[in-house]
C-alpha cells in the first residue's frame, strides 16, 4: 500500500505546510508520515516515507517534484557530458537525513521497515526524458543509439541506489525494495541487455546485508523471470497478470507481492471483498505478500483500506500472508 | 505500420490545410492519404485512413481531436442519461464518405484494404475520461462500480464498430481490425468480464464476411488468448512479448501481427536491421505479418520505413510473411 499517505487527512495535514522534499529531507516528519498509515491500517509492515529521487536532489541535481506531474528536470541527461552531473552517491553527507529518519521510524514501529530505492531505467527515463512520459521514447532512442551512454549512465544510477538501500539497512531497514516502475515498456530482450546488468549489480551489492529484496515494476507480466534473476527474493506484480500465473513463471524460489487493482479500492465493499479474496485465492498463501499492485489512489477512502487490511488478517491467519504498507511517495 | 503517414512529407502537406476528421470526411482526401504510404513504402497491404471516433462523431458526439493531445469530448459519458447521447450508428447516412473513401482507394490499390473499428474498452475510455488518459481511473472505476451501465455502454459501441466494419467490408476492405488500444490496463479477470463478451459481439458480426478478422491493443501480453477468444483469426501483439512466447500462447489456429518496437526505426540502420531481423526469427514465418508493435512515430525517417520493407521481403521470399501498413491515424 505504498503511498498509502495519500489518502491520509493526517498525511495532508503535514502536506499543507511542507512540500514531498522538505518532508523527506525533515527526519521528523518524515518518520511520522511514515508511521501514520500503519497506525491507521494496522498493517505488517511500513516503508520509508521518501521519494525515488532523494538520492539524486541531495547529489545537487535540478529535480522538481511539481504536484499532479513528478518529477522534472530543466536540463534533462542527453549526452556523456551531462553524466558528470551524475557523481558518487556518498549517503552520510548527502543524505544523513534518510538514515536519521529509519532510525526515528524504526524506534517506534512495531512492525518491520521497508527501505527503498528508484530502479536504474526509472531514473534514467527521468533524467532523460526531463519528466514523466508515457512512452519513455527519448530513454529507449539514448538506449538504442548510445549503447556506452546509457550503461555508464544505468551503472551510476545502480550504485547511487546500493549506496542508498545499504545506509537505510544500516539505519534499521529491515527489508529493501527496487522500485522499477516503468520497465514495463521495455521488450525482454531490452531488458535483459540494458537493465538486468544494473539491476543485478544492485541485488548483488545488498546481498551480504541478509534482508529480503523486493523487486517492482507496473506492466511487468514479460518481465517478471528476468526481475527475479536480477537477484530479487520477492517480485511485485501488477494487478495486470493473475498472482497463479505470475508465480507459475517465478517458481516456487521467487515469492509474489501484490496484487490488487487500486482502482477497486474505489468501489463498493461488496466488489472490493471480491477483488482481494480472489488475489489471496490467487496467492495461494505462502509466498504471498499481499499488496496492491500499484500505489494507492489519492481519492481513496482509508475506512476501505483498513477493511481490506482486516480482511486479509482474517483469511490469512492459517495461511502466514502479510501485508506491508507505508507512506513512500 | 499504422500511422506511417505521420512520418511522411506528402502527408505533411495535406496536413497543412486539413485537419484529420476532414480528411476523414473527403473520400479523395482520405483515398489518397491511405495511398501515399502504400506508395512509397511498398508493402503488401493498406490500412484505410480514418480514426476510431469517426463513428461517434458522426452521430453528433461532441468529439474533437486536438493535435498533441488526442480525442478531447467536453460533456463525457458517465451516467444512464449520457448513454442516450449514444446511438444506432448507420453507415449510408451517418458516415457514407468512409465507404467512398474505400471504394476510391480500393479502386487505385494492388494491395489488400483494411478496414478498421475502435474497440469498446478503447472508445469508452475516451467517452468516460473525455479525452486520453494513463490510468483509466474513471473508466475502470466506473467498470466496477456501475457494472449495467458498463454493459450497455459497450454493447452500444460494439454494435457501432460491427456496423463500421461492415460498411468497409461491403465497399471493399478485404480484412478487417479492432483497435483495442487500451485493453492492456485490465486485469485478465475484468477484461474477461467487462470487455470480452462486447469485443466476441462484435467478430461474430463480421463472421459471415469471410474476411480475415484482426485484434490489437497494447501492452495486452496477460489478453492474447483472449482477444483471439472474441474470435479473431489474428492477434497484434504490441513489442513487449517476444512473439514466439505470443505464438506459445496463442497456439497454431491463430496468426499473429507485429512486433517490431516503434523506437527501433529511430536508431541506426545496423541496429534496426538486428531488431527486424530477431523479429522475422521469433514470428517463424507462417502465420506472422510484419508489422510494428504500435503505430509508427512521427519522428521517423521514411526511408527506414522503406528499408524494413524491403528486408522484410528479402529475408520472407520463401517464407510468406506480409508485411502491411497505410495511413489510419
Amino acid at each position: 500500500m505504498r503511498q498509502a499517505g495519500r489518502s491520509l487527512p493526517e498525511y495532508r495535514a503535514v502536506r499543507e505546510h511542507a512540500d514531498i522534499l522538505r518532508i523527506c529531507r525533515e527526519p521528523e516528519l518524515a518518520a511520522e508520515v511514515t508511521l501514520q498509515p500503519v497506525r491507521r491500517l494496522g498493517v505488517d509492515a511500513a516503508i520509508l516515507f521518501s521519494d525515488i529521487t532523494v538520492p539524486l536532489v541531495a547529489m545537487g541535481v535540478d529535480i522538481k517534484i511539481v504536484p499532479g506531474t513528478g518529477p522534472v528536470l530543466e536540463r534533462p541527461i542527453r549526452s556523456m557530458a551531462d553524466l558528470e552531473r551524475i557523481g558518487q552517491f556518498e549517503p552520510n553527507t548527502h543524505a544523513p537525513f534518510v538514515a536519521d529518519a529509519v532510525r526515528l521510524a524504526v524506534a517506534e514501529l512495531e512492525v518491520p521497515l521497508i527501505g527503498f530505492a528508484g530502479g536504474p531505467f526509472t531514473l534514467a527515463s527521468y533524467l532523460i526524458e526531463g519528466g514523466p512520459s508515457k512512452t519513455h521514447t527519448l530513454t529507449r532512442k539514448l538506449m538504442y543509439c548510445e549503447p556506452e551512454l546509457w550503461e555508464q549512465l544505468l551503472s551510476r544510477l545502480a550504485d547511487i541506489a546500493t549506496a542508498s538501500l545499504r545506509a537505510q539497512v544500516d539505519a534499521g531497514a529491515q527489508a529493501v525494495q527496487v522500485f522499477e516502475s516503468w520497465a514495463g515498456v521495455l521488450s525482454v530482450d531490452s531488458y535483459r541487455r540494458f537493465v538486468l546488468p544494473a539491476a543485478a549489480r544492485i541485488f548483488a551489492g545488498v546481498a551480504d546485508l541478509g534482508v529480503p529484496r523486493i523487486h517492482f515494476g507496473v506492466g511487468t507480466g514479460e518481465l517478471l523471470e528476468l526481475m527475479a534473476e536480477a537477484g530479487a527474493d520477492v517480485v511485485g506484480v501488477d494487478w495486470r497478470v493473475p498472482l497463479d500465473r505470475a508465480r507459475a513463471r517465478l517458481g516456487a524460489q521467487t515469492a509474489v507481492q501484490g496484487n490488487l487493482d487500486p482502482v477497486a479500492c474505489l468501489a463498493p465493499w461488496e466488489v472490493l471483498s471480491e477483488h482481494v479474496d480472489a488475489v489471496l485465492e490467487r496467492g495461494g498463501g505462502r509466498g504471498h505478500i499481499f499488496n496492491l499492485g500499484h500505489g494507492v489512489l489519492p481519492e481513496t477512502s482509508p475506512d476501505m483500506l483498513k477493511r481490506i487490511v482486516e480482511r486479509v488478517h482474517q483469511r490469512s491467519s492459517t495461511a502466514q500472508t502479510t501485508s506491508p504498507t507505508g507512506g513512500a511517495d
